[in-house]
């Protein structure tokens, strides 16, 4: 069970690392029945990022991967075409990575989106981490 | 245009007079055109409550009234019988407020739910004074 | 089949009665299939009236009556209860009127919120009439 | 914040050269938060491009750069694939543009459907142009 605290330094350190490399992102942070637990939207990120961020954050917690891990599976020539489509459409791309407690299971998922693909992916391995390696 | 910083002492401030009444409850703040800036569920509060409190800013941020005051607008015997179905569906109990500037004018709103509806108006009260009187 | 034209005439007499009222609505007529022809919010209507104008007006052409003589069948007592439930949810407060050729038959509806509900009544009248008595 | 009078000019604009292109269409005009500022179709525009127009306009204000430019995003070997899924849905081709204030700052969208895609993009443009170079 995530807790407030924990969700919090997850978006500190992500907010910490959009600083860093200069852009505004919007940082979501669920449980791990993907209910809503904290959510940042920084100054200037656009709108549209804001379901974006919430859909990677779901994706990465329904399948306890990273959002762009589940694109392997439904990605042209993959074995699931349309996976995307399920649970009322995934985000399918990087920015979305479960959070883990120190013994391994899944407690949550956080979903980074407002810069370029790359960089919500950095974003959101900062903000994992802030659980611990 | 409300900001991060603004919407974080919101919720701060919300949290804070959570505590000294004992309870945990979901905190969403919403810009002026009802887009998430900022959210915070409290350790404990039920699950069915994030979705109340995000409704409850909506629909105060929807009629820049407070989310109660849109219920004497539809409950029994008043002029607007269904208005609580418009829009997706609002949230017609207490909870949600608007967030105004200085000079008057809605940047926003604030919604809580988690404990009993006189609790959740009293924390969502001392919420949207975090932006001054 | 309700014309450009038409429509644009029933919005100019809409928005004429609002601002002799000095209040500021939104007006939307469809097409008597429901779907939307033209739309107009005034500055100063709250967003959250803009799906309830939508919402009258579909309404008003889904039954071929105003709005709020859907409410008759479905208030409390009467023969329909949850009739309001249906269609996606129904607006059946006043503001929704059909609108009529002059061989009588429904080309389409006005709806229009904003106001008090007497006050939208008043301007979705002001509105149809635009297309003759 | 758009005004009626701005959003009246572009949808004028739009039909000004949709007319002299010969062909009709709808136009959609939102405010920067997404919400409906006015609307209208030309006598003769497919009912199925209604959504279009409003799901362009939607589009462009939630990523604040055109429809097709978010194609580039979710295209097959782009960054960002299932991109299109998000935020209900968006529409990833041209005939969707921001609107922008003399100061560059977004205060809406234009979204334009009911002919060719090179024809909607075109009739955008000089929508979007009635509000200043």
């Amino acid at each position: 069970m995530i807790t407030t605290e924990q969700a919090r330094s997850v978006i500190a350190a992500g907010e910490a690392r959009a600083k860093k490399i200069g852009i505004a992102v919007n940082i979501a942070v669920l449980d791990a029945g993907t209910h809503l637990k904290a959510f940042s939207r920084m100054d200037g990120a656009v709108l549209g990022s804001v379901d974006i961020a919430l859909g990677k954050a779901r994706t990465a917690a329904l399948f306890e991967i990273t959002s762009e891990a589940v694109w392997d599976y439904c990605k042209p020539g993959a074995q699931a075409p349309g996976l995307q489509l399920s649970n009322g459409g995934l985000m399918t791309f990087a920015g979305g990575i479960p959070l883990t407690a120190p013994d391994g299971s899944v407690i949550g998922a956080v979903g980074v989106s407002g810069g370029a693909v790359s960089q919500d992916r950095e974003i959101a391995e900062a903000a994992a981490q802030a659980l611990g390696a």
